[in-house]
């Protein structure tokens, strides 16, 4: 299989766990875009009757096409479940996002939700995270001086720059940053470092978040429970 | 002497603190605006030659029709003395700003600088902190969430309202919360628990930020010295 139809194989089997009723988190990315014309698909043909919440503009406008009904995170009191997409997620299911600028919105989706759960393709399973460069969410006004306290620290920084080379701009108008640390012996101690820089709004550490992964393997998805 | 009074003899002692060559971080209120006026005269008068970086909007206005140099913060290496205001000083010069809703800007302004004077009325001055409200900058997307949670947490949230009954908006365009604690037994542990919460952009304690506090007495202005 290529890599679009595993994909499509995962996108398939998370919106099975999708039960009607429920207030459903949609993440982003290449492999939500399948999982929600799947789930597109069964609102139209079983008449599945579901509240959807969006971590993008993108995915909004997406669900929205195919008649599902759309809420404001804050128009909710909870979420049952979040289907989203990961960059990397280690053997004890802790996650590194942000590969699409979008995880700030992610992670606020995240934890505000009763379940999540991560459809991935097998390369994104490692051992150890660190190799995916981790993406940091930054306040434009100061971040040169930010990078360089993330240089100190010896975190190998960079902006994230478009084609264009233009800072790529966040849906809340902010900078990324992305560390290169190839790995990160303690997620949980960087997070608090990271938490306590000023000018830097979220970082792409997920952890604690995820329950299920599904994982799209040439023999078919494989679910990992935590 | 009147509030006015004291605030402008606050600005006029901060100023000479001054010294030709400097890079300066000009901080916002209605006593700052008194201090860059003052600033200003000096630079007219004596040829003062200094560098300023500005923490919100209007400073940075004020301070180009008044001749001085403004320069972006991400043009200068570090800052050698931010002059700004403040809504608490403990005891032991930690403070709690953002009552303008510009705390985010000043943070980012405070850390890179060498040194900080805050320059204020009597009334500021506290034993503990916290009977000032203490401001939070969210992320306006999930910021009801965040609301509830805090609530939770026993912190006495409040959203803040402009008089049309709107959301008062920063110079990022986040939101504010206002934490109605009456009193902070450890701001450094409270700082922590707001640094981790998804959603709150900035906090505005200032902890082991300021080293020089100026005072607006009836009998002149009073320095303190950490």
């Amino acid at each position: 299989m290529e890599q679009n139809e595993l994909k499509q194989l995962v996108g398939n089997e998370a919106v099975k766990y999708i039960e009607d009723g429920m207030i459903v988190g949609l993440g982003s990315g290449s492999t939500i875009r399948y999982m929600v014309d799947a789930l597109g698909k069964r609102v139209a043909e079983e008449g599945l009757h579901i509240t959807a919440v969006a971590t993008s503009k993108f995915t909004a406008n997406q669900a929205a096409n195919l008649g599902i009904e759309v809420k404001n995170l804050d128009d909710v009191d909870r979420i049952d479940l979040t289907i989203d997409g990961a960059d990397e997620i280690s053997d004890d299911f802790q996650g590194i996002k942000g590969g699409g600028a979008a995880h700030l919105w992610e992670k606020i989706v995240a934890i505000n939700s009763d379940k999540n759960m991560w459809i991935v393709d097998e390369s994104k399973l490692v051992h150890q995270l660190g190799v995916f460069p981790l993406p940091l969410e930054v306040i434009p006004f100061g971040s040169t001086h930010v990078l360089e306290k993330l240089d100190k620290l010896g975190y190998a920084p960079t902006f994230r720059f478009d084609e264009n080379k233009q800072h790529v701009m966040t849906d809340e108008s902010n900078y990324i940053i992305d560390l290169h640390l190839q790995k990160i012996e303690d997620p949980f101690a960087l997070a608090q470092i990271l938490d306590s820089i000023v000018g830097v709004v979220e970082h792409g550490l997920f952890l604690n978040i995820c329950d299920k992964v599904i994982v799209g393997t040439q023999n078919g998805p494989k679910v990992l429970e935590k």
